[in-house]
């Protein structure tokens, strides 16, 4: 299993799968594409009929969309639990991931993943909405599943897709200093604790690729 | 089990899982909420907390993204087989849901939907390249699963969520006049004799309410 990931420091997208990989101590091969070389659009949609990574390979097998890989890995790898076991939490985790996948638009256009970086940034109307609506999701989640349980300080108590789709918020958050609850920095730091986060992290300070 | 759409004429997102129930032949309780009513945001927000259509309710359970009110529909009537029963091309199906879900900005924004009207459309070159990607991937789909393997006329033979996904784009293409090769109105026109489809855009066509 080959999963093509793009820049450690940008790729947010690349992230999420990778994550959830790697918490789970799935072997896969890593093959990372520089999504800013010459020709770089070209040699992705060899793989890909979008151009985008992530992209799962697995012998005959092309998955070129985030939410698809996660439920491939899922099914394929049941007992690593990368959803909860509860239909009602499943449900709900695979809801906020796809709130993700399609949402907060305005914090992602303000705040490209730059996980090397911080920036000085001020807060608009419109990312303030996506921030609040995010801190409100992980309470949700948490209070819910989470800590409330004493399963663990996961959305969902353990790790689980939920919390890969939204790793990349955490990077952003600390990136451009957005301030959160503590409630939230909790989480926060639960995530960024994480070896498999703090590998991607590292890697990504050791990148020598530039965004133009 | 009820499920909370906007108007048939103009909510492609309530469509999807509207039409996935009744095609499976899943009861459930239609709560029609117009979109552009007085405080209808407020409306929505009691069930949505992103303020959006559709709901899924079911006992203790809300879900506001189509991908995983799906995905629950899914688990919950396995005998309704929405997704494909073959692993690959499940995890096709769920890649071009996935797509779909995010993708096709162009399209979606240039052509909204909007059942019963029909609009002179000059394509743009993003426009058009979205139709080209979106018939290349009914192509790809049928050819591996659909009318290759005999098992039908849909995408991945018999019917299953990702026609679902892709039948607001059926109608779009019939709204703005979007001309696409043979292939591709043969799979919209078999989209388009599904039962439901007709019940779909009868309803549509009889709606009072029009869009500000
Ligand atoms: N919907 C896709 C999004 C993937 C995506 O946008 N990937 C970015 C990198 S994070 C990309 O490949 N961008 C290159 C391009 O858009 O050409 C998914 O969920 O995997
Ligand atoms: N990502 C959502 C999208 C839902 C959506 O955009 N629904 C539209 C109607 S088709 C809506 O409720 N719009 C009202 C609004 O944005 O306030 C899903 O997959 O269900």
């Amino acid at each position: 299993m080959q999963l093509v990931i793009g820049n450690k420091n940008y790729s947010s997208w690349s992230l999420r799968p990778w994550l959830g990989l790697k918490v789970a101590g799935i072997e896969f091969e890593e093959r990372l594409h520089n999504l800013y070389a010459e020709h770089a659009r070209e040699e992705r949609l060899q793989w890909s009929p979008t151009g985008k990574v992530p992209v799962l390979l697995d012998d005959d097998l092309t998955i070129w969309e985030t939410i698809a890989i996660a439920e491939y890995i899922a099914e394929r790898f049941p007992l690593a639990q990368l959803w909860p076991q509860d239909p009602i939490a499943r449900a709900l985790a695979r809801t906020v991931c796809a709130e993700m996948h399609a949402g907060f638009a305005a914090l992602r256009t303000a705040c490209p993943m730059d996980v090397r970086s911080r920036h000085a940034f001020e807060l608009t109307p419109e990312v303030a909405a996506d921030v609040a609506r995010i801190v409100a999701l992980w309470a949700d989640c948490r209070e819910r599943y989470g800590i409330a349980s004493s399963e663990g300080e996961f959305l969902f108590g353990h790790f689980t897709w939920a919390d890969a789709f939204f790793a990349p918020v955490v990077t952003r958050f600390v990136s451009y200093g957005i301030e959160v609850p503590t409630e939230a920095q909790l989480y926060m730091q639960t995530v960024l604790a994480l070896p498999a986060m703090q590998e991607w992290i590292a890697a990504a300070e050791l990148e020598a690729w530039t965004a133009p």
